[in-house]
């Protein structure tokens, strides 16, 4: 067997789930293909409310890169800035541009490019067993920039040196109180809560969604104060029937309670 | 009744209280006006060392926007775009610029327009029941990048995005977790912990809690490293009497004890 | 007796300590240039792994600046300027710039400039005694920018108000949870969960564990986004020997497991 990414559909939500049982759900560069394009498949799907992203197993989120592919695919200085650039950040690049809101929904090991995944998500799950680390360094490689800097954006200089420069393991409980997810649930709540996280980013306006998300891209990836011209474009918003149904959905039900 | 921002002042202590108890002490657009024009006013006093802004009721800090206003004051571009830009980003941009130190103490809901208030002021004191959140995309719009800019810069990515994405509200608790407000004490201890830090503030020289809270905003609104330029402006307090004496006062006691 | 920093190298180890027992590890002028002298002399070793920078005494990592220089270096504006960029921006930026991973090892005080020097190393275990603060606003007196910023890359600005404006002291676990240290220990465990520390951080590949500072440090200093030519500066990592052993030996490894 060889891993693949699955891909479900219902409505205007979806699931990617990234399956390699074997290995613990590892990524192979065919694998980080796939699920890159799965996301732009879905990305341009206008209807589309809530991804998520998970594993096959409870066992794993993902284990991170297929280690079985670095003799022939991370070998020389062009095989490591193609698997980087091209792969890896092709495929985290896609999620983080992804119009949609897409949550990681995390049980079992999360580490390396497991992690870089999570990380780029908007929202994490993690079920209580879940486990985070990316210990790269015992390997003798750094993490890429790219994937350094996605980490830093969502937890700052001292939980990144703590994953890079310790190689530290994080269990679910200590992952949440350093801000790498979002909320801990127990195993057995744990279909159940990311079906009401599901549900609950649904019950947002479609466009009121994805501007959330392209707000907090834009300050992700744009340390500088927004301009004029940025907030100017949001309210945008106002022109929308969606904006306009629901101001009067409100008045009336407001109205109603009178 | 309508809504009123009550200002009371005592010596060098200020506080401002937001109060429309038939409506949660939601904010009309005098209230955030009202309310932005005595922080101005109160910013004009040299004297001036801490305020205070607070809800009129144990119920809510504030629950937000008064909703009976979108029909006629947030429908079309022209009016949503005054609403954000003039009067919430006016109100909310004058306790940011405000010199002197302001403390948000949160009882109750603290939601939407009230959520933009306690982001903005410097320090965030919660009582146990206190409930926080900004579901504003289920009613179909997005928040403006402004105010969504500032809870960033607070709370950074994943909590912005549990926010607004999923709409999430927080208990007092998880709100303190989650670096949204400072510490949360009980209820009965509440009105106690809030004289207690504006007396802590207050011990601060003066033109050194200013020099603080300028610090502070300088880095929160502008990413970029400091210069060189921006360093020597703040050593100017070695020339301040307030500086001298200090200095005095602590080498006389450090005498006295040897 | 006058204060002094002692220096220990064992291999690839080295241990700087801030001794001035009679003072709780205050520091002298003498000893930030001490301190910034062993930094720099440290940071010229290739083959250094990990320093720890800790107090001599359990009772403090350090209180803070000798308040009794204070009337002799630190009483005018160009004593003062020289004093923040000279002596402590100048040991800062050493441990900042130092290519090796520092660690804080903090027992009891760490006050004012023992909480810069804290703030600068990249990672901070606490044991359960110790406390956090810098109260300087009570003296009379604001935190310089520099020290300021790096406090708020840290931590960001609710905690850097909390501490400046407020003067606030936090204890160990209060620190962590507020992101301040990366982890509290039990006094007893304190020594050997330091050692486990350096243990871990000299488990990394010493080029991996170099980028990954240089990287943090990066990102730290500089919030725009990261460019192409600086991920590709890193993976240069790919042609040296550490990377081609470390990959050869984790695939012989996996080969004699299948």
């Amino acid at each position: 067997m060889t891993g693949t990414i699955l891909a479900g559909k219902s409505g205007s939500r979806a699931t990617l789930t990234i399956s390699y049982p074997e290995r613990r759900n590892a990524l192979t560069i065919l694998m980080w293909q796939e699920l890159a394009a799965q996301v732009r498949a879905l990305s341009r799907d206008g209807g589309m409310r809530c991804v998520v992203i998970r594993g096959a197993t409870a066992e794993a989120f993902s284990a991170g890169a297929d280690i079985s592919e670095f003799g022939t695919a991370r070998s020389t200085y062009e095989q490591v800035v193609r698997f980087h650039e091209e792969y890896v950040g092709g495929c985290l690049g896609a999620i983080a541009a992804c119009p949609t809101p897409v949550v990681a929904a995390i049980q079992g090991a999360c580490f390396g490019g497991g992690l870089g995944i999570a990380a780029a998500c908007d929202i994490r799950i993690a079920a209580e067993g879940a486990r985070f680390g990316a210990p790269v360094g015992r390997m003798g490689f750094p993490l890429a920039l790219g994937e350094t800097e996605a980490l830093f954006r969502l937890v700052g200089p001292s939980v990144t040196a703590e994953l890079l420069i310790e190689g530290r393991l994080f269990d679910a409980r200590t992952a949440c109180e350093k801000g790498l997810v979002s909320r801990v649930v127990e195993e057995d709540d744990f279909e159940r809560a990311v079906a009401a996280t599901v549900e609950n980013i649904c019950a947002s306006g479609i466009l009121a969604a994805r501007s959330h998300k392209r707000q907090i891209q834009r300050l992700m990836r744009d340390a500088t104060a927004v301009t004029s011209a940025e907030r100017m474009e949001v309210y945008s918003f106002a022109e929308s029937e969606e904006y306009q149904h629901g101001v009067a959905a409100f008045l009336a039900k407001t109205d109603r309670q009178r």
